[in-house]
């Protein structure tokens, strides 16, 4: 990675007002405590705990979360693992497909390199070329062992079947279809079942608690069903991985599914406030937010200078946060580079020009991509200092 | 700028199929195209063209308009204006209204940087702060002269008054209130009166050529009272400012704008194709693509690798292009990640497992804001060759 421009190492130890607009910042006291809670929560439900990496993006907070007690990270592309590897983390899930040769080369090469460490590489599969194309790959990188390439031909990957619980994107039919994966796998010596992916994407964000209930009970059935049927082919069952910030405490209390994949817990979206809270769901509170200031002051309306350029729009605008207070100014849409604040009903308070605001975004994983790194603040937004930069190592991975 | 990764740089040369997805492709024969139609609509029309660089955020695409007959580059921010005169440009207009006095001396300094080069820096204001704060920021930037800095005391900076002509976000009310900061702005020497501002980006892409008409003969007739009231103050009057891909043969016909900023021309944004069409309007195809491969494929739909990750959905989802044939594919988002795919109605063909595909996006600024460069190919995107590989040097630049 590049080093941080100076511009922001030289924030350090300033206070909070010396931040400039638009910036990232993370509220790291409300970070630790939503990480800690995450760690007795998974530790309570006997549950392993591998936190996707596509919120933060970032090595040190991949280093963080596993020294909290998480077994490795999750990651969606190749580019992001390998920028994981690099930086020391040795335990990376690719927990999506990967089908083009050139790429699971790289994958391969990724099970070379942390093999010598310790670590371990798995991915997803759903598909029988996904699964042919994945061990032509891995064979080729053992025989580079024999060329004299730093190579062992022992070095195997764990492979996750993704099975589809309703989601309807990626992930073959639960039951004999993913099976018949299953089988495949088996015939592959570099290759290792390592059981079922089982991710209901959708039903993060199902509102009310009935209807995510119903929900994840679905994927548990899927998942019991299917792990029963590779078990009676004589094969080791393996984990079912899944579950998301918004369905977590189902996912842990089903007694099927093994490892949670949550990462959003740690940053909050203000798009989970929305989410009628389980009331057994650990209190994760907002740690990331969009500082930005008003650059304009009308009749009616004020205008930030955070848009759609400083923060994702995908899953709803972000809030105005008001400090535990209910907020005074909602968020309009104002294009790439301006927002537009007006007063809720019942208030005709605008802010002041050159007012400094506080923005919860709707979805924190693509906002941290649009920023090279993410400020670190103790002591409160109010009257904190930087305590740290943060990079964004695997901004703009994307391949 | 940081040099590009050699991973980019070793594409040039190799055939399209050696692109790795997703990626961010720009088509340069219909781009080289886009801009000669520009060129010589400006021309023929006897107005100046100043194209908002906030489109590509490339040094090398600013520069390759400038040579075609541009006068300089729009930006709206100051991290993007450094960008652009560290990379050689001097002529740039910050089109936006900016407050803090940390950024406001940045912008003085820009000043002081390009004097020596003959260039000229230029800038928005909609309010008597806005012009006061300014006007301290030359003033001290002039002093540093004194200093023994190389600061030359008799530099100014153009500012434009924006007026608010339907657009409800930034921008003083057209007539009086803009009279009063024409008036302001001649009090501070450092300062040269330099004309109005009156872009109204909503009507870019109202989707009737009536509403786009009404919207746009309302904005003249605001500028040109406007600009009535400051000659009556016996004031130069100078430029108005303004116009979008969506608008620009309205502004470009109306005898008021002298000068045009719309900047889409040159990739076309796929939201664009949505509008009626302007017949007087030169013929703008799009120039930019995210390619994606598809990575699973289901009953009824396919998953590629493109997610909102790849590309911006703010504008509309992307549209997958089909080399002027009607499209027999429609894209669904799919996350962060991942793009859905499903026949349009009448037809129920899936791409294969591992194939390519093109998308347009619905928004060509924020989509560039997620790359780190745009590779550059002639002779088509069937058939063609990587010919350049060219950095979004201003990727990122919030601030």
């Amino acid at each position: 990675m590049p080093p941080l421009p100076a511009r922001l190492t030289e924030l350090i130890g300033q206070p909070v007002h010396a931040i400039d607009t638009p910036a990232l910042v993370i509220d790291l006291d409300t970070m630790r405590r939503n990480l800690t809670r995450m760690a007795d929560f998974a530790k309570k439900h006997h549950v392993l705990w591998r936190p996707h990496a596509k919120l933060h993006k970032s090595v040190e907070l991949a280093a963080l979360q596993i020294k909290a007690g998480a077994v490795g990270i999750c990651v969606q592309k190749t580019s992001e693992a390998e920028i994981m590897v690099a930086g020391g983390i040795d335990n990376v899930y690719i927990s999506n497909e990967v089908i083009a040769p050139a790429k699971l080369a790289r994958v391969a090469a990724l099970t070379q390199a942390v093999a010598p460490r310790g670590g371990q590489i798995a991915i997803a599969v759903d598909s029988v070329q996904g699964i042919e194309r994945l061990a032509l790959a891995m064979t080729q990188a053992r025989h580079a062992a024999a060329q004299g390439k730093p190579a062992s031909p022992a070095t195997v990957i764990d492979v996750f079947i993704e099975i589809d619980v309703g989601q309807g994107r990626c992930g073959v039919a639960p039951g004999a279809p993913a099976v018949a994966l299953a089988l495949e796998i088996r015939k592959h010596p570099a290759l290792r079942f390592a059981g079922l992916q089982a991710y209901h994407g959708g039903a993060q964000h199902f509102r009310g608690l009935p209807e995510r209930r119903e929900a994840i009970a679905g994927a548990v059935q899927a998942a019991r069903t299917t792990r029963a049927l590779i078990e009676a082919e004589g094969m080791q069952a393996g984990l079912v991985t899944g579950a998301g910030t918004g369905t977590l405490v189902l996912e842990a209390a089903s007694g099927v599914y093994g490892e949670l994949q949550a990462g959003s817990f740690l940053f909050m979206d203000a798009d989970y406030a929305q989410n009628q809270r389980d009331p057994a769901q650990p209190k994760f509170e907002p740690a990331l937010f969009i500082k930005t200031q008003v650059i304009s002051v009308h009749a009616g309306h004020a205008v930030c200078d955070a848009g759609h350029k400083s923060h994702a729009i995908d899953s709803g605008l972000p809030v105005v946060h008001a400090f535990g207070a209910p907020s005074e100014l909602e968020y309009f849409n104002g294009g790439d580079e301006h927002g537009i604040l007006r007063p809720v009903a019942g208030s005709t308070r605008l802010p002041e020009l050159g007012q400094m605001l506080w923005l919860v975004p709707g979805h924190c994983d693509p906002t941290v991509n649009l920023h090279d790194a993410m400020i670190g603040v103790s002591g409160g937004l109010r009257h904190g200092t930087v305590e740290r930069i943060i990079s964004v190592d695997a901004r703009g991975a994307l391949t």
